[in-house]
């Protein structure tokens, strides 16, 4: 949830818990003083809890949520969430993926894999992945985002991650799953938006290059940012030995990224992150 | 303040606070599931707080403290903290400290430099700090500790920073000063515990080398860690390049203890620091 | 190669090159002042290389390796090195080996996978795969190992990765793969060698976990260290938190180590490494 | 030294300095293969060479450096180096440079502090340094700079810093000094280039900062990268905590840079820095 912060509201809000016999797990608070902008994520255990699961929201938002002016979501932890995976060439992040999810690290379903590229239809096969291939060019666009747009929504698919995915998506597309798309850049943005990052940080001649996984926005590689994270390289350090340790970064940013997502634990408001680690 | 957990802390200080008309500033909290111990720091206004500044203490332990059998503290920003400078030789971490202090990044007093060695009595003198120089042998440690406490007591000195301060306390000059003596150990903890560590770094071929920063305990380099950080070092580093890297190191991880330290963010239980950055 | 320090070693090995039309590729070379050890690894490319391939050894031994108590070794690039996998139950490095082999980031076979435990037999299929099951117990032990180097004799492995494997091998074993069994650790070793070091990584309250590649030897966790690397952590981390973060850290850092040795780019001497990256 | 590769660079190079008894401490050598350019760095003793100290650079063209259309510097250890430090308001890198100079750790001179301000003369008596004061305006830079040139050459001063100077120099002015003057921005290049780059970090809501050290030229903010590191930030950190932190970046990074430019190991092509540490 976030507000305008005011005296008295973690009380408000722990009180209500406390007075309804719910167990608080974790607490998390942050007032952002500039804007004065108050944050919380508050995990409660159900168990002997006062209020009937489907009636919590309108409850809270009728003693709480209103009062304060405030934006919140609710989310049970025993929903298993749908993602859909998009993805071109690059398989490192795939692969990352895939293996965190059939060793059980994380708790999601994936019925989709998503490409322009038929490259990894053998190994959506071997991990038993519906696998759709979408044959994308300059005057297809619009036609094949609807269809996408439909598989997405048939499949109840809860939100996205691009894995790699080297196509720009519609303003449409990306306002349709606001918060909900995960991509993977391979800088330290704002450094290097756009194409071929390592190619001009090699040309730069910097000595750390970096990752960055964000949500998506209608603007390009602007988005709110989950997290980052750098590797020191050196005057040895070809494009290509560039594009080899970035590979092992970026796989474990976006990883990362996904895991706090999957945790609800990333509160967006104005383009920057509050993440509840 | 901690205490074992039970529901319903969190709203019971906080109504506390808002019931006087406690503007909260800062609130973190911390539940370590394993133990079951709940941790809470909370910093507020005392513009219009109700309870007089000198009766907050005892009406908090009337209130709530014995009721939970809380351990608890309560400090005040406008009572700026005396600190006293134990160094050797090595003099990295006493530039650094005398920076910040005249730089103003710090709000504190050092009423003394305390050394074993007199060649730092210059620098001292630079700065216009009293340093105190003791002769120490293996026969006087006992009477020369009586000197430095009376000092101590005398120079009302809130804590102590071992600023790579080459003597080892005795265990009655360490518990005169729990939780208030600093020390940062030329290692990342617990390897290379004791001497020469850089030395036993460069024998084993680590390819990183750290500092550890912690409250001063009766068990040598074991106390609770405030502060650790490392640098990666390779084949090419002789050991006088671990003594110079490590220095950086040191200086940076010591400061970053003294800063969390300052602004009363590190709660210790049972050897073990939560820190709320 | 190494051997003693002297005047002219490079201008020699240079030379020799040089007069046969071997043009270099890379050179790197390091002088370990302390005990005076000259370290050299030079490629060159053997199109026009006057010396027959099959000559070259015998050639650089009679005419340089001789005269100066040289050790060294001789490897060609064309030659794809087969790989053995020992793992039991932890899965994340088993899935990163597999995804770079794959994805053909790396240029080897893994004719074994070689497993105390049943439950990566699957895995194995899926990428076609050969698994060795052992059962191994407290008596068995002597006999097993020796079917197991029956096994990787006859499928003429070159080296062996131990993936999270939670045997102990013998000094027989060992000794027959000398810097050829590479072995990941979960902690910044020489701290927390042995068993559990993530919980009593949490016990101590360390601020930062670590992960450490090395080549095996007789003595436990304390072969020469080929790969480390770290991530903080907090107080908010428990146990189960840090093995989900280490997990990363070891799969990485085990992934950087392999890569290292199939570039022969990894020299020891005395336990320690000289790494030309 | 760099030139065009070709075969038989390093036999030739490791020859001349073995026919003239010339003891090699320590040998560097790169090659950049797209574009074909050899570097190397070689320090011998001169204990017992051939050649005399004031004709060696004379030899060395002629036998070689003209051949390959070499260019090289050559410098000699016992050689002081005289720097001119340059400051306005912020103190950090001034202080962390005063330490290391006074506690001996590098050996330089410094026979000026220069400023736009007078705020930071009291700390350069407190060390016996001189300190210029420069009242800059729009309408006198021409003046001050061509007096600032004057002092520099009158004081044979051989290098600058730039500790965090907030006036841009002229184009003229930094021509007079190429890769002589060494600046600290307060980003990780080429992110946040500029004014205010703490401000943008905090706007673009970055989880990582950095610090950037560089050759400075006449384009701002985009000379050669000597040196570059970050540190991870969170939603926490306001931008007065991103200045706070960055402060100990900003002074370690240039102090690491100001190390490789003293030690000559710091080598210029084209914008790039090759870097023999």
């Amino acid at each position: 949830m976030h507000c305008n912060d005011r005296k008295g509201l973690i009380s408000t809000i722990t009180n209500f818990l406390f007075e309804n016999d719910g167990n608080i797990v974790e607490l998390d608070e942050h007032v952002e003083k500039k804007e004065g902008i108050f944050f919380m994520r508050v995990e409660w255990e159900l168990d002997n809890f006062k209020i009937a699961k489907d009636k919590i929201a309108e409850v809270f938002e009728e003693r709480i949520g209103s009062q304060y002016e405030m934006k919140w979501e609710l989310h049970f932890t025993d929903k298993v969430p749908r993602m859909a995976l998009f993805v071109s060439k690059s398989s490192h992040c795939l692969y990352d993926i895939l293996s965190r999810h059939y060793s059980g690290e994380w708790n999601i379903e994936i019925p989709a894999i998503i490409s322009n590229h038929r490259m990894h239809e053998e190994l959506a096969k071997r991990y038993d992945i519906p696998f759709y291939y979408f044959e994308i060019n300059k005057d297809n666009k619009a036609e094949i985002e609807a269809q996408q747009m439909k598989l997405l929504a048939d499949l109840q698919i809860d939100f996205l991650i691009l894995a790699r995915y080297m196509q720009i998506l519609s303003d449409n597309f990306i306002n349709s799953y606001p918060n909900k798309i995960i991509n993977i850049h391979h800088s330290f943005l704002p450094a290097f938006a756009g194409a071929k990052p390592y190619h001009r940080a090699y040309e730069r001649g910097v000595k750390i290059i970096g990752a960055t996984s964000h949500y998506v926005t209608a603007d390009l590689d602007a988005g709110p940012i989950l997290e980052q994270d750098v590797v020191k390289i050196s005057h040895k350090d070809s494009v290509e030995d560039l594009v080899r340790k970035g590979k092992d970064l970026e796989k474990i940013v976006l990883s990362r990224a996904i895991y706090t997502h999957l945790q609800r634990k990333a509160l967006v408001h104005r383009n920057r992150t509050v993440i509840f680690d």
